[in-house]
């Protein structure tokens, strides 16, 4: 293969295998074609820039060295693995990639053998890849498994729990920590400043590598020389230079290595590759490669809509719910010296930076370590202070032990502001908000509030903070403020009803699918078939009044963004029922399925929850009873 | 106080400030006085006996340096705290641990000011105490705050997530690391190896304490002197002893201490006291210490029923669930080499010995790590394995976010032996096995088997491995078999019926609740006005069938041993719905509270789920029929 006509190089590379074949100028050229493919994709479909940027030549050399069906490469978070796909052959679909029917923005398993494990959350490569060895081991395939997870993610306690429980294996097991210094938002926790000193310490790097360029030449298991070796190595290691954290787990250290090195990444993988323990191998990169509006300013493109290439400006950036959230916990942060904000490396996503700026020590970024969040915001309401903690619904399923057992049981007051609820578009299954309201709704102690515009969410942010005890969730969509109505004005009751109150039909809803509600109501009023709008603003505990008010009504329909079993309107019709019937009531909800990517509005429509499926709801119950 | 009348000493022990006037002859009695408390206690009551042996004399150390009612003790789990109270004011309420109305066998802040936080759970304490340090320092408060954790807490990843953001605090928190070399059950991961290396060093000890007496004597912040010191001692630490794990995740470390010498924890604790950092204290203590059959056998005393006190003897020991589920992991091992078991530092509880001795390959303890244990399974089944994770259903709240975002949306076939599931008796409020159905009724791709009876769990245990695929849940209680009638047979249905089927009144319900309907029915029956029983054995999926059976019926009453708000019952009324209708339809569930300490049939009793309401419901179902 030669480098000449250079747009060739990428489109050459039908497998793993392929790799092999290339130069290093080959390579070169190749990795610069990638990124320009990766900033071309995401500035069209938005997705994961800097991450991707930062692991192109990581991945050519993972699978320069992992390039087998057999072997198992474990992306953690999955954010990264763009360019996995475009060598994994799927370039020619890569400008699908998170589009309705297109490639996910996260590895998956139905996608191409190469994919070893689906994901989407952070920290669960180690355990999912520890699983896949041991059951390699059992079945007597020797291939390799090899779990690459960042530093932010390292700080999750289930990546723990992995190092733990692999740190004691017998076998080869292979983790690469890409160290890219600051994973989502800049991480300080004790690992993170660790790892600092550890990349300061390039001497170690080659008093190892000298030493397993000796142990690479010699056989496997067993050899006596090569037990000699690692024992003078150790004792050398012990006595010359400090045992690394990951020595004391376990591991045989390598690192740490420039990621952007594929000779030198590839010099690693093979002596990590021959070692018959669990190995570490430190890399180094840098968030954004080659990028330079990402390089500096990793963090706004860490996961981004569209952008402009030449400026780096980007396309949307409207106000959003969390720019509210953010503004208005400064707000009563200034007024109120109890407010702490707690946020697990989303300061930026979840609005929180003017008050990381504005309230050094009341903010409180905790690592991607939702299950810590919780818990230490116990400890500090259980002394009187007033914790937020800003979370997307789909991590909060992380510390749903936590919000029972430590907050809820001791009705401790804790402010859960739950950001990205409801369906959350291209970032597809696996960060879905659905199911935040069921999984909370039978936690005893729990006050659940859904806005669906800014003034509301300032409402409801003021009553979580002030009015209440036990646990309070505020939970609002991604992006910006939907359709509202001139004549709607946003109100601090438990419920508010809209629309002609006398039409035998109540449509019922919460959050973002009231302004479709509204849609749906405009438009069969202009054919003069108005009909009435039930919005919930707090959905736990259901307002009795709001229910007594409903069961007036002949027929309510009750649509709900998020999972029916246990949802908010399984709850009303619960309450329907015992003041009187629900044969009139009807639910659409999100049922027994898991929601694929596709634009938000899409998706509401394919979940029969946007104004058409509202339309025809209120045409069938009107219709029957024009009929009637 | 003198040691005379030595009954006297921990009588006269009304709050911490009293044990400062103890020498250590008295500090000795009064531990032994302590023991035998614990032994008797325990021995009537049940509980945990073996951590609570483990930590008089830590208990009483702490509470002489941190024995205001500002400072707090965060104990980890919490089932070593009897000591605690016992010292805190609570000795004459001892005997009514863990009995309807009496005290908690675990910390509780509305039993005490000297109770800092709630706890039944592992590894919540850093993270909590944390809280608590840091509200603490917002609000000039000055007092101390200590976590204690066992060696098998800190397998957890939460207590990870803990160090890693305590690691980089700036002012005093200590962390007493109480290391009885075996949690819950052996624990065998590599911190675990580690921790074991750590205490065959006595001489970093000696080394450090050398250091730590010249330190003691210094001012304590910014004294050059010190600073000097600190610094030598690192230097020295670095080149002649190795580091710390802990040193690494940036705390100061002191030990290994023994845990049953007061004079050396003591000194220990005041010299933690006094650093400007977060410090861990490596306390080594002994299981059961000082009764003869715990210390031999800490597995089995770890959380017990009643016992002989002279020959150790437990008093229950009748066949269980959780030994015939383990019976019948080894068949199915056996037969398939496929299966693999899972436990999470529970194999006593879980009846997994047996298999952990036959199948050593094919078994993993992966310690207090159910997030890890989940997703681990998922790894193994993506390569074709059949993993079982036997966990308790409180702890499986641990995993929900693995089994939503690893297992189910990935439609990977793991089991779920939910064991301790329903009402758990005396442990109380933070063990109620209450929300798993719950929780999991709303994710997609899980089916759930809730037996009654030990041939029931042998059909849905086989069931769940080979006949379905996904995540299968096999639910099941604490303890033995129920009540059983003679002319009963289980079958591997996915619903039974049973009594007077022609009855208009239909009862319904699943899992132990069964027995209880058939006493309710007998009776009933006895004096002419038997009902019909529906017992669903799969609750998730309901049958379809099942439902259309019941619809038949004029009164239908669901019983449900759990949470009402997306439970088994409250489906099963959806899907009446769309049969027909639900006006005669009723549902007696958990609603919207916690579950204080009972015994598991008064339990019952209290929240109207046992045969008495059953009869109740039974006879006024009935009853207006009768005068209808």
């Amino acid at each position: 293969m030669n480098n000449k006509d250079q747009s060739s190089i990428v489109e050459n590379i039908k497998s793993p295998h392929d790799l092999r074949r290339l130069d290093e100028a080959g390579l070169k050229t190749l990795c610069e074609e990638i990124r320009q493919i990766i900033i071309s994709v995401v500035s069209q479909n938005g997705g994961h820039l800097a991450s991707n940027l930062g692991t192109v030549e990581l991945t050519v050399a993972l699978l320069r060295v992992f390039g087998e069906k057999s072997d198992s490469i474990v992306w953690d978070v999955g954010h990264q693995s763009y360019t996995h796909k475009i060598l994994t052959g799927r370039l020619k679909d890569i400008y699908t990639i998170r589009t309705e029917g297109g490639l996910s923005g996260f590895p998956k398993r139905e996608e191409s053998p190469y994919d070893a494990f689906d994901v989407g959350h952070s920290s669960t490569s180690i355990s999912a890849a520890y699983g896949i060895a041991v059951a390699k081991q059992l079945t007597g395939d020797t291939s390799s498994t090899v779990a690459v997870i960042g530093d932010g993610a390292l700080t999750g306690g289930l990546a723990f729990e992995g190092l733990n429980n692999v740190g004691k294996y017998k076998k080869n097991f292979i983790i690469v920590l890409n160290d890219n210094k600051m994973s989502i938002s800049r991480n300080v926790g004790a690992l993170a400043r660790y790892l600092g000193g550890m990349r300061m310490s390039p001497k170690y790097l080659r008093l190892k590598s000298r030493v397993e360029r000796v142990l690479s030449k010699t056989p496997v298991i067993g050899s006596p020389i090569r037990s000699l070796l690692r024992h003078s190595k150790s004792r050398m290691r012990n006595l010359v230079y400090k045992r690394t954290l990951f020595d004391d787990m376990g591991f045989v250290y390598y690192g740490p290595v420039d990621g952007h090195n594929i000779p030198e990444l590839e010099r690693a993988f093979n002596a990590a590759k021959n070692v018959n323990r669990p190995v570490l191998v430190h890399v180094v990169t840098v968030k954004g490669k080659g990028y330079s509006f990402a390089e500096s300013d990793p963090k706004s493109f860490h996961g981004i809509g569209g952008f402009d290439i030449d400026t780096g400006e980007k396309i949307s950036s409207r106000r959003d719910f969390s720019g509210v959230f953010g503004d208005n916990m400064v707000l009563m942060a200034e007024k109120n010296s109890r407010i702490c904000a707690i946020t697990a490396a989303m300061a930026t996503g979840t609005g929180l930076v003017k008050f990381s700026k504005r309230f050094k020590d009341r903010f409180f970024d905790v690592g991607i370590a939702e299950e810590h969040a919780v818990t230490f915001a116990c400890g500090l309401a259980a002394k009187g202070m007033i914790p937020v903690f800003a979370v997307y619904s789909t991590f909060l399923q992380r510390s749903i032990d936590q919000i029972i057992h430590d907050a809820a049981m001791q009705n401790l007051h804790i402010v859960l502001a739950v950001d990205r609820a409801g369906v959350v578009g291209t970032d597809g299954e696996t960060h879905q908000g659905v199911f935040d309201v069921t999984l909370l709704n039978s936690v005893p102690n729990i006050t659940i509030y859904s806005p669906c515009y800014f003034d509301e969410l300032e409402f409801d942010l003021k009553a979580a903070a002030f009015k209440h005890g036990g646990v309070v969730v505020v939970r609002y969509p991604r992006g910006g403020q939907p359709y509202k109505p001139e004549n709607y004005s946003c109100t601090d009751a438990d419920y508010d009803m809209y629309g002609d109150l006398s039409s035998p039909f109540l449509l019922v809803t919460y959050g973002r699918l009231f302004a479709h509600a509204c849609t749906a109501y405009e438009q069969m009023k202009s054919k003069g078939r108005g009909f009435a709008i039930l919005k919930l603003n707090k959905i736990k505990p259901i307002s009795d009044e709001a229910v007594k008010t409903a069961s007036k009504y002949e027929k309510i329909h009750f649509f709900e963004e998020g999972m029916k079993s246990g949802g908010a309107a399984d709850r009303f019709g619960e309450m329907l029922l015992e003041h009187g019937s629900v044969d009139g009531y009807s639910i659409t909800a999100i049922d027994d399925e898991f929601i694929k990517q596709a634009q938000v509005e899409r998706s509401l429509q394919i979940l029969g929850l946007n104004y058409e499926a509202m339309i025809t709801a209120a045409k069938d119950a009107l219709g029957r009873k024009d009929n009637g």
